[in-house]
């Protein structure tokens, strides 16, 4: 047996790992829309003063105020489990191990870093937080978070996702929140795009510009946005995934792991994982740390790493990250958490300085891993963790050709019990893979060209 | 903190309990069609041997098979978890725990029979299973462990839930298992039905005799029939739930708990959580035990005990229960698990002994329970779970009043994110509850007349 290896509500980790504190070439600033290095101040009507310290800080160790472990253990320490039945499957000598993060009430790693924001924003007297939602599990998240600590929470979900999938939108009533489809009647943004395109389906940045629009026009002042991923607040709250899987290797009686995979749509669930072996790696640790992608939206592979806005709308500061572009519209692949045009700021930094070396799949290959897991393992994974799961395939089949015992860590991000639509498509041998044509790609990347580049700096270590 | 209380894999209990070797009065045995016991061999169409050598056996502890015990190990054992949230919110001095069954792969504490059902037929030679189910825990759940066993199945899931809930059906296509609408083409049972009502919605009692069916004629041998509830021998397997509460609130400093409270629908996460403490009140423990069922559903509350058929069809042998009489329609409530005519006959002889003392509520005070609990504790429970919980927070409120500082046990028997439906209709004002008038109760009991009566049988002791 010893399928998993639990850690007790006191072997909780009470600080964050900030990688920004490590990383061998610092962070780019984020720019105004002049060019220059915008202001913690600038920040303001959008974000409280003490996450936006968070979010320059380069301090190594960040404490974890008291009551944010006491809400996040009502799910944590998550277990770190062993996939024996997928090793015997697959008769490799790697030792598979995964984190798995699908247990929180609402089935994903988002609420480590909802509960995070929502406490900070309730210290700083905010009564009320916005913010999107595209598939719907960081709005879930979000309104889990808000309802336990007593905040107003409101949702923008892409028209398209909240009419095709209604029982997320459930799930954020159940939780007390208020979800509206964007556009929306609510907002100068949203009824713009109404008036023009009254059968518009929505777009993540349609809906950012609406939360972003909502939270700055509130005059009480107690209205703030709040974000799932990117950026370097919400990847640091997220790295109490690793920093747990640390300690838990080690009961399991390994030293560090060969290899860490995650899959990355904004970077936050790939960098909990990540980023607290990325530092053994900086200290000279062998580690091979893999964000994974899908091929439809190929940010990490495919993409340049530019200074772009975060939104369509190009309302937020220009971020220096790998980018498609901020119009580009990837095609309707099932993994909806993975299809952001950019990649968080301190991932693609590791990327160009390569201690991440991202991949990406198909989602036909994806669905056909989460297939075979469901089959040996017994859970079904989402679509986004099913990218995780096709690249530990890969490399446990490696490792068995090389014959080599490696340590295969990955984050398993998320359930996909409200994503069946997927599986049932592809069991039905409906499943679509997109190619995308460099020329499209190119399209959208001549935008990049109107603003300033990010220079790449990188310490040659790897 | 300290929400959770963890055991080890290798804490997990080695034996099942078997109520029947301590009741005080001993079962009545089911009937044939002639009134008069059936034999062992007369159900070896219908079951393996070894399990029929379970459901008559009279053994006080029955050893879990090692192989059984790793399959559930992969969620078990389950946390007990304090509902520390809750208390607060009420003020209570009430400690509540409850037994977290949601974790399983599909979601509920159906698998722990499962798991055991399907290895006792594959070391019987059985290579393929058949089932019906209604809203599809059961179904999802026997698909998950033939999939994990290696053996075929198949599902007849009444039409009606197969059209409304498709998504349970995509999840036992995900483990393999094949899913029908019943009536189908594929029975004798089926074609009939289809041919006098082609449009007919189905029924649990249709799905029971089209699965019997397939199971009895297939002329290899190789197949047997699976039941989810009610059998003595499904209530065994389920008492894993009980053995592992025992002990870790013995860990969390507890002695045994002030009460037992489980929904019932056929009685199976009931016997889970409370037979283990059955024992004790048996041997003169203090211990208040509480079935909850349906006000639209009162198998318990409101119905006979008498012999009956476990099905519509008059298939099954005449079993002493607590029954509605196996022709009863319940009304559509949300709570699809707890809509069975009759009640597993240990839990019926249990109540008769005065071992149990069942209650009912109508599911707008479970909604309402379910909410709150979503809103303290944060998870989604089943429509099921909802009337555990319901009774649950009038014993704390009532210990309040009392100023008692009472610990209160219950099953958490499952996660509610495949029946968002009934939450969605509960917070738009639009769910319905049920008052069955006593003439339609007497309607149905009218067929009991027909059928030999269960003689009522105590020792009086309770």
């Amino acid at each position: 047996m010893d399928y998993k290896i639990l850690l007790k509500e006191a072997e909780i980790p009470r600080q964050w790992y900030n990688l920004a504190a490590d990383l061998p070439t610092p962070l780019l600033p984020p720019l105004g829309p002049d060019g220059k290095p915008i202001s913690p101040d600038m920040l303001a009507p959008v974000f409280p003063m003490n996450l936006i310290e968070q979010e320059v800080s380069t301090q190594r160790w960040i404490d974890i105020p008291e009551e944010v472990l006491e809400i996040l253990c009502k799910w944590r320490p998550s277990p770190l489990r062993r996939a024996i039945s997928l090793e015997r499957y697959l008769g490799t000598p790697a030792r598979i191990y995964y984190k798995d993060e699908s247990l929180s009430p609402p089935g994903s790693h988002k609420p480590n870093t909802a509960v995070a924001q929502a406490w900070y924003n309730k210290q700083f007297g905010i009564k009320r937080l916005v913010t999107e939602t595209g598939a719907g599990q960081w709005g879930s998240a979000l309104a889990f978070a808000c309802r336990l600590l007593d905040l107003e929470c409101k949702v923008y979900m892409v028209r398209i996702s909240y009419e095709q999938k209604p029982l997320r939108r459930v799930m954020m009533n159940v939780w007390g929140a208020r979800c509206v489809p964007s556009p929306s009647q609510d907002t100068n943004a949203g009824r713009r795009i109404l008036q023009e395109h009254p059968d518009s389906p929505g777009s993540l940045g349609i809906a950012i510009s609406e939360a972003i629009e909502d939270a700055v026009t509130d005059t009480t002042g107690k209205t703030r946005y709040s974000l799932g991923s990117v950026l370097n607040h919400v990847l640091l709250h997220q790295t109490i995934i690793g920093l747990e899987a640390k300690k838990q290797l080690q009961l399991a009686g390994e030293r560090l792991p060969d290899m860490v995979i995650g899959c990355a749509g904004g970077g936050s669930n790939f960098a909990g994982i990540s980023f607290p072996f990325a530092a053994d790696k900086i200290n000279g640790a062998n580690i091979e740390i893999i964000p994974v992608e899908p091929a439809a939206c190929p940010t990490m592979t495919r993409a340049k790493f530019h200074y772009d806005f975060g939104d369509t709308a190009c309302m937020t500061p220009l971020l220096a990250m790998f980018t498609l572009g901020h119009a580009f519209i990837p095609p309707p692949i099932h993994a909806g958490g993975l299809r952001y045009h950019g990649m968080a700021p301190l991932v693609s930094q590791g990327i160009v300085e390569g201690l991440f070396a991202p991949r990406a799949y198909p989602q036909s290959r994806c669905f056909e891993a989460a297939l075979l897991w469901a089959r040996t393992e017994g859970t079904i994974c989402a679509p986004e963790t099913s990218h995780a799961i096709a690249c530990v395939i890969d490399e446990a089949n490696k490792a068995k050709q090389e014959g080599k015992e490696k340590v295969i860590l990955f984050c398993y991000s998320g359930h996909g019990l409200m994503d069946l639509g997927g599986y049932d498509a592809y069991l039905a041998g409906k499943l679509q893979d997109y190619e995308l044509p460099q020329e499209q790609i190119d399209r959208y990347a001549k935008d990049l060209e109107k603003l300033p580049a990010a220079p790449v700096r990188r310490s040659g270590r790897w």
